[in-house]
């Protein structure tokens, strides 16, 4: 029985916005629907075909051979299509043998965590706050967690003490889980020096780092940050990849990506890749094939790249962010001693810092009475350090809404920061 | 990490069909590929799209409000469809607010598992022998298994045995797994008599039956049974259905439809149905809505029933039985006082009883030198009781092929007794 705060937190806010349909909401971090405008039955059918096609003749025969409407490999079909375009698209360099292909993200978390930490004293590193996911994957399969504070901190003089305290208390860190770019729910994005000292930290004590990238291939500005598992040396990356932001979430294909060695030991990495696939079979027996022809017929369409695929949902985006950051501008600054802000070059998110705490009753009383939704950050949060925080979600919302929207957030802010300051 | 019996016998199975791949497999329990003949690129565009024009127009505008390649409902898109759909074809009364659609029935089961046997005591109770997934997917979700002697045996009778063995041990039963049509591995079929005794049994100490039927739309000859779910009066029975035998399991849909009240109490029910819907939102989020709308528009072209759908593969069973049983009778009459096999009325599978031990040695011998791969039955075993039995799949083998592969297990088989008996 899961009655995680967690799962009550997607509850209510499901809730809320069926509670005030015509509430604006800056709470759901799903991508734009624009992303979707390519797609379509004929598309579907299309890239089907196209992947079926590419399938050599000696492995395809209908009524016998293999057949993508049978059974399948539980490691995935499409793995070497997937291994060029995370190499092409985000610089991480795969082969397929070490890939398995997943229902979603989601899945890998909920494989990968109960695998390497399959001992009760085995726990998984999480930022505070992080993204509600990887918590509920972890209460699901039973993995205890250790959170580590997530926001201005040196991540890898934060897992050195964590490291102490839990040899202190006889447990253990196994994994950690990071969104290094864009993370979700603060936005931020890991700086290069502190990548290195992450991977360093995590080697030395041999803890296996879960990295979660849905947002690398939506930068606006700046320039990119190796992923983690570019840069990993050791065979301390477990690399987590998705469709879900790039062609659709509604196929639920993501794929895991285990190092070419496990902390130098390559039949460790081969033990731990059996490991999960054989938990795969009992969860979900294999991804669907249909979803994994359709989206390797994309990929094969696309040269093996989704960059091009994805430009003008990017082009939204960065629209949309730019719209949220001037508005923001435009309401805010009376109150700039009060509220900040942080400018997120890429992702879907930004986060507000404000000076009074928001809760799930100003989450229905913004939507009630001024037609906006927000997501608290305290719903992330694993304690009351995010009490004054709030997330802003611009990616699946245009940006007259957003500026409709943040207007209304401002009124909401307005009177009650005057009716705190006449107390 | 899940080293599991399960998955060792998976991956030895196939190994040795990859070992030998001119081997002809009565192992594999798929469905045939003749199921496949109907759906093409073609099939699944037409499908898709019958179900996007099913939707109301308020309900979908692309760019906005529901669109079916978004994130979807965590219970499933296409819930009234199903309900339907075994109502029609399994005499099972469905409500689409207690159905939770899943990623094929293995899901089904990975999730109600631990929702139901939550503390450590808590055992689920399963036939020996029982097919691989319950086992496996209770080993990764750390459920413990008690087993009862599963054939020929008062099913009602050992789960009392059962009950107060677990009580004397301070563990209690929970769930118990069943396939009463046509089980895998045995072919057996559970009479109505027992139904009603194994319901009574299992209301009496609150068992939640977990009902998997995958081949209750496969009966060649002889009156149908009704399914548990369609007898249950007491609010015992969870129904997992899977759209794997009936469409393809490449789309990896199946359903889990939980009784009206839980024991007679409805708001348990609802708050199993909503833990359950939570444990799936950390495992998949929710399954793939491109294959539910493959499902979806299929199930409104097929006016909700899949009889039609499925006759032409029903026949392909019936004539792989009968090539099946006739030729064991050709080869094996002289044996007739040692070894036995069952005549199964539906499903994929009979067992058969032969003098001598069957175990993973006999299958690479069986598949080296005589070119057929067989199932032991000691597979799907908690003990030794299963040693001389063996599975024969027909499912997914023409019937010339079967022919082959029978006359070649009979060649084995007497050189094998008959080495026996010179000893």
């Amino acid at each position: 029985v899961l009655h995680s705060f967690q799962a009550s937190v997607m509850n209510f806010l499901n809730e809320v916005a069926s509670r005030y349909p015509s509430a604006i909401s800056l709470a759901a971090g799903r991508p734009a629907n624009e992303l979707f405008d390519k797609l379509d039955h004929q598309a579907l059918s299309r890239t089907f075909l196209r992947y079926e096609n590419h399938l050599a003749p000696e492995l395809y025969k209908p009524s016998a051979g293999v057949c993508l409407f049978q059974y399948g490999r539980t490691a995935g079909m499409i793995n070497e299509l997937i291994a060029r375009q995370i190499s092409l698209d985000e610089g991480v360099v795969a082969a397929p043998e070490r890939i398995i292909v997943t229902a979603g993200c989601q899945e890998g978390l909920a494989l990968c965590l109960p695998e390497l930490c399959p001992e009760p004293a085995d726990v998984v590193m999480v930022c505070n706050p992080t993204y509600i996911g990887v918590s509920g994957a972890a209460n699901a399969t039973r993995v205890g967690i250790f959170t580590l504070p997530g926001d201005g901190v040196d991540l890898a003089e934060e897992i050195e003490k964590a490291v102490l305290q839990l040899q202190g208390e006889s447990r253990r860190a196994r994994a950690l889980y990071l969104i290094p770019d864009f993370d979700n729910p603060t936005g931020r994005v890991i700086d290069l020096a502190q990548r290195h000292a992450i991977l360093e930290a995590c080697s030395k004590h041999r803890i296996v780092i879960l990295e979660d990238n849905p947002y690398g291939m939506f930068r606006y500005e700046g320039s990119t940050v190796p992923p983690l598992a570019a840069l990993d040396q050791e065979g301390s990356v477990i690399y987590l990849s998705t469709y879900s932001k790039t062609v659709s979430p509604a196929l639920r294909v993501g794929a895991v990506t285990l190092p070419e060695t496990l902390f130098g030991d390559k039949a460790a990495r081969k033990g731990l890749f059996e490991s999960i696939v054989q938990r795969k079979s009992f969860i979900t027996v294999n991804t669907s094939q249909i979803s994994q022809a359709i989206i390797g017929g994309l990929l094969l369409e696309q040269g093996g790249s989704l960059r091009e695929w994805v430009r003008p949902t990017l082009e939204v985006y960065r629209r949309n962010r730019d719209a949220m950051l001037t508005t923001l501008g435009g309401v805010f600054t009376p109150y700039s001693n009060a509220i900040s802000w942080n400018r997120p070059e890429g992702g879907f998110f930004l986060c507000m810092e404000l000076p009074f705490s928001f809760d799930a009753r100003a989450v229905t009383e913004c939507a009630e009475k001024y037609g906006v939704i927000v997501m608290p950050m305290s719903f992330f949060a694993f304690d009351h350090s995010q009490n004054n925080r709030i997330r802003l979600a611009f990616s699946a919302v245009d940006a007259g809404a957003i500026e409709a929207a943040i207007a209304a957030l401002g009124s909401y802010i307005s009177r009650k920061t005057s009716s705190l300051g006449a107390r």
